[in-house]
């Protein structure tokens, strides 16, 4: 008798979460000190009821299966949406949007549905830092993720510039993060010039993951990929964008999200969505109609994070060198003037301050002897404006008591 | 420039009611009969309250993430429902449950976590007629299905022992489903005891589909197979169960099953899906957790069902050879005595009389030149009861006219 097992979950390495859950297990709590999680990229700011309103006005439509591509009218609002946001981009609702259940399942279906397996030498370019899904998907596929640092001020095309010949050949798929996640760093249209003709010359497809596109401080709205191919005369051939109500709209249990781009990818998407089970229940629909269509919450949550990050950040610099990011919720800190590693120093944070940091390592793959991720941590700006000062000025105590300590030793 | 494209996707048929839709398209309506469709599984009867209002109250809780494994609330109540239906089987609402999007999104992530596509030569035994998404699952995962040809009146002991033993050692897992699409036939415990039996000899995982288990017209409720397993003292190892909302309890849009049974596999189809985004929307938890807990719409909603069975098949049974089924919505009918072929008969009914029903082959694959689709057509009585009278006087006067028109020809 053989015990059948996938080999590929094998390979799959914990989740950043679940390893930091570990991490800290079992440092005692310090008296007194509520704990402040800056550790998870949860958004905590309110729910907006146009949203809960919606899901519970369409509570009884759920008497039917959903229909494939969802409804026309949940496209419509998104085309709607992309073309205000990523103006000039005209995007065709019927072919050019397809709506998901939340964008790591519209991640992780498209990179199933899309790569060819069979080819055993297959690549798929990942940040490196970067989110866990896009590699798990490409290992869960049976194929190999080939990781690429990102950030510096050189920018991303020098980050591309560097990656040989012989691994772009290879690569089916492309993954970038813009806004990304941990820095909150941004594609410029000369960076998007470059991806494109790298696409161009060797085939790839892009996955643009624009999850935090709509979390930005300084009033200037980040270029999305749809935009940039549009201003470059491009079509949408081999690229898929990817989007979320979860940051936007501070809805991360709805599940709703979606792709736009490529036509014949996403029909292909959806074909194998017809068999994995991707369709939308109603009243998710209808909530993701409502919040599509409605920009008055965003408007509002975007000044709570502007607010948030004028009062927090100027605290935490006081200590540490915080570069104020471009767009999204995190900050992504250089701690090596503490002398402690990333896990050492979520490790005392914890048990002096109980502030949840997450190590940065734990986001990033080694590459050749060097981890980008070493020295660094990720704190997630999500919690109210008064938890985050807080979470800070505990920050900001750990960090001076430490440098006494040390001064001291 | 290469273009990269999933070679699995080309390999899957059209889905069935695709193929349908394609059949009929261009068959004129016949003038003052209302379209009546026998040919789509998507149950009618009414959405129970219960369900829609926990849906609608718990609007405001989708403004975190989803929990891994669903809330505890939600495990337990199905461990509850799952204790009360199949006693004496004990079931860890911890370990043994995991929810799902719905019994299909459950099926696929099971067939894509659990087996081992690395293996060249590994196969999915498949029952033949059976629904598109076991092998679907199957082909996507990149392994080959094997299809087997389920019913008769010797039963699946019987269809099972002609598979030679070089199948059943190249077969990772074994899908069953009971009461089965289309027929409506359910395992034994003597079935259940030769079933166990070959997994324990050949080491291969069964996928029991019991999405049907509610519906049954004769007051006494199918076998399930955890009840099997523990009946005969076995265990749940290699045993994976999967529930379903959308008949029981009219909620096809929900899209929330379960799927119990084997811990060890549960919990890495679970690791699994933390990577593809299987989240439950909280709102849905809470309206699953409702419906789990009542049981009186599931009664009234079978109570409907036997209505409709016990006025409807005697109309048709004057015309065709209608066997009543032990569970389930569908029938699957011999039409061989009309001299048409599924699709013609399909056609012909449609164009005399705007009645579709499904075609029998577009559920099957032909084996050794043999199709078990052939000659048949599948008839789902989800619709109300006046409705399906309708529909069933309908087929009688199309079959009667056919074979005044045979006679006369």
């Amino acid at each position: 008798m053989n015990a059948v097992k996938n080999p590929y979950i094998d390979q799959l390495g914990p989740y950043p979460l679940a390893k930091m859950a570990r991490l800290l297990a079992d440092i005692p709590q310090p008296e007194g000190l509520p704990l402040i999680r800056f550790s998870i990229g949860e958004p905590k700011h309110p729910l907006p009821g146009v949203i809960s309103e919606a899901l519970a006005a369409a509570a009884t439509s759920v008497n039917t299966y959903p229909v494939m591509y969802a409804s026309e009218a949940l496209r419509k609002a998104i085309a709607d949406w992309l073309e205000v946001r990523f103006s000039p981009a005209k995007i065709n609702p019927l072919t050019e949007v397809l709506p998901v259940n939340g964008a790591r399942e519209g991640l992780f279906s498209f990179v199933q549905a899309a790569l060819d397996s069979t080819k055993a030498d297959a690549l798929a370019v990942c940040p490196n830092p970067g989110y866990a899904v896009y590699d798990g998907a490409v290992i869960l596929s049976g194929m190999q993720p080939h990781y690429v640092v990102t950030g510096g001020d050189a920018g991303i095309a020098a980050n591309y510039a560097a990656v040989p010949a012989e691994v772009w050949k290879r690569t089916q798929l492309l993954f970038i993060c813009s806004p990304d996640n941990p820095r909150g760093d941004t594609l410029s249209l000369d960076d998007w010039r470059t991806v494109f003709q790298l696409s161009e010359e060797y085939g790839f497809i892009i996955v643009s993951d624009e999850c935090y596109c709509e979390i930005y401080v300084n009033g200037d709205p980040p270029l999305g990929a749809l935009q940039a191919a549009a201003i470059l005369g491009r079509g949408f051939e081999r690229l898929a964008t990817f989007f979320s109500l979860s940051k936007r709209s501070n809805a991360p249990g709805l599940r709703s999200g979606f792709i736009a781009g490529d036509a014949a990818l996403l029909a292909r998407v959806e074909q194998f969505r017809s068999y994995s089970g991707g369709g939308m229940n109603q009243a998710v629909e209808a909530a993701s109609i409502a919040a599509w269509k409605d920009e008055e919450h965003v408007h509002e949550n975007r000044e709570l994070y502007r607010r948030k990050f004028e009062q927090v950040i100027p605290v935490l610099q006081e200590v540490l060198p915080v570069r104020v990011p471009r767009a999204g919720f995190f900050l992504w800190v250089d701690v090596r003037s503490t002398h402690l590693s990333d896990e050492r120093f979520a490790q005392e944070l914890m048990a002096a301050e109980n502030v949840q940091v997450l190590p940065g390592t734990y986001l990033t793959n080694a590459q050749g002897g060097m981890d980008p991720g070493e020295g660094h941590v990720r704190m997630a700006l999500v919690a109210d404006i008064d938890e985050c000062m807080e979470g800070a000025r505990r920050i900001a105590r750990f960090c001076r008591n430490l440098s006494a300590k040390q001064a001291f030793a």
